[in-house]
């Protein structure tokens, strides 16, 4: 009796991280959106903005994929902060078009994590976009880069570099 | 394209539509959004303009659910545009919280289309928003209210209200 | 060497807030925007929801103009949130016009203020939108809707509201 | 719409452009904007998706700075599309504070024109974001890439590299 348009299905998380049936095997994982009007521009198509709402969108559901919900981070004083952020666009997203953003952890270096983008048609023939964004923690109350990742936050992310 | 809104909503449908399952028995239609850093501002709360966007969503995917695809609508020379809006902002939704946009077409008076809005916890027990939509059917390519809706467009819509 | 398309001109802040030349006699204060590309949605004008943007950037720089500078307000544990917001679209603003987003305190009920809002063509000839919003003091700490206003906000805002 | 981005932006300019008051010593197109509370984030400070939309808003006033109306180009058929976009985020701007957007035309390649950002505070002290955005001119009747820019808009922006 609902609808979800915004977010991923959620599956049961009773399996291990890298089994995560979430992820597809080359270890993406996949966010549904739409293109709605308020996404696009005069031009009819999604508006080159938007894109980073829908990649942070992405970003926010894989984390709590593997268990890291990212309002806890917050409230245990971590922001994940945008370093670094790079777009190569493809082809536009038409209005009403629903697409993917496949999304994974490139790779970590120190308190810096490293992420890959694609956004595709559903059917993945098209690519629309592919981009690069780099994050770092940031300690909340000092306003300052983290000289390490919480502890808890590290482990699983290692983790999931780590199974690949 | 100046409107008039004279009228507020009328009455709670008195018949429950029976065979959509995209809507509850009380007739809403429920889409369901998550609050992402991008919906925030600095108060750490869901900004009050971002509300717009969701009920905009949830319009979209109203009029999908009963066979309207908005941009097929467009393509035949149609817009829906807003004439008229007002909210109440009843307590804000944090960051990271899920929650149900719920919205149903309150009636028609022509080519203007009143829909009334909720937006709830999932279980219900929270009232976030409240607010009212009026929508008029504007012709593409002349830029004008139009002085009927397309007939397809028409024949739905009124099956949706005549159902109530 | 610089240009401003997004704010008001700074008038020097020299004389008593009645006298202000940023408020025009009937005590309107106007602010100047531009719409561009990203204001816009497929339908080529600006989309409905970013008037709500304006609204708000007009608000906080008609209260630096009468000396409430709003982060100010903040870092004194006092946010002032949308309780209620209504809007009637008269014409839609297309991309590339300058329009003049008019406000005015319309009165104060309390800790509830509330604001007028015209959105019109620089020779004042169209009117775009009108608009109400009512704002409400919240203790950022409590996360309650204050019981007053601030003094030295307060004495402010009602000397405004006397001046008329 | 493909683009291949084989180059970086080349090296500074060696001759002023002397006669747009617009434009500084170094040919830098300066903007100034203001963070207002919907640029913002839970982290109270703006939003990284933000800088996108604040540079636009840079680059369409500085093609109206040399004579080209955006609104215009696009009534002749022509999109500029941002083809590809990386942004370098040094320290965040906080809600309230007016920064300056600088930009300029950094090369040419065929329809491709490459645009240098940077955002820093008034008094040029603190750098908060570097960027570099390629456009590209998009037919707008046959959805493809332009062969070459339409005459009038390629002799300004020669004109505007070629005095540089």
């Amino acid at each position: 009796m609902t609808t979800n348009s915004h977010e991923q299905p959620q599956l049961p998380p009773t399996v291990a991280i890298q089994n995560s049936l979430q992820h597809s095997p080359d270890n993406w994982f996949e966010y549904l959106v739409k293109a709605h009007p308020h996404h696009t521009d005069y031009a009819g198509v999604v508006w080159h903005g938007t894109y980073i709402a829908w990649m942070e969108e992405a970003r926010v559901e894989c984390l709590k994929s593997i268990g890291v919900e990212y309002t806890d981070l917050v409230a245990l004083g971590c922001d994940l902060l945008v370093a670094e952020l790079s777009i190569r666009y493809h082809q536009p997203v038409l209005m009403g078009m629903s697409v993917v953003v496949k999304t994974r952890m490139a790779h970590m270096e120190g308190v810096r994590i490293n992420w890959d983008y694609q956004i595709q048609s559903i059917d993945g023939q098209n690519q629309f976009i592919t981009a690069l964004v780099a994050l770092v923690a940031v300690d909340r109350e000092k306003g300052k880069i983290m000289r390490q990742l919480p502890p808890t936050v590290k482990d699983v992310l290692v983790k999931l570099a780590g199974s690949r």
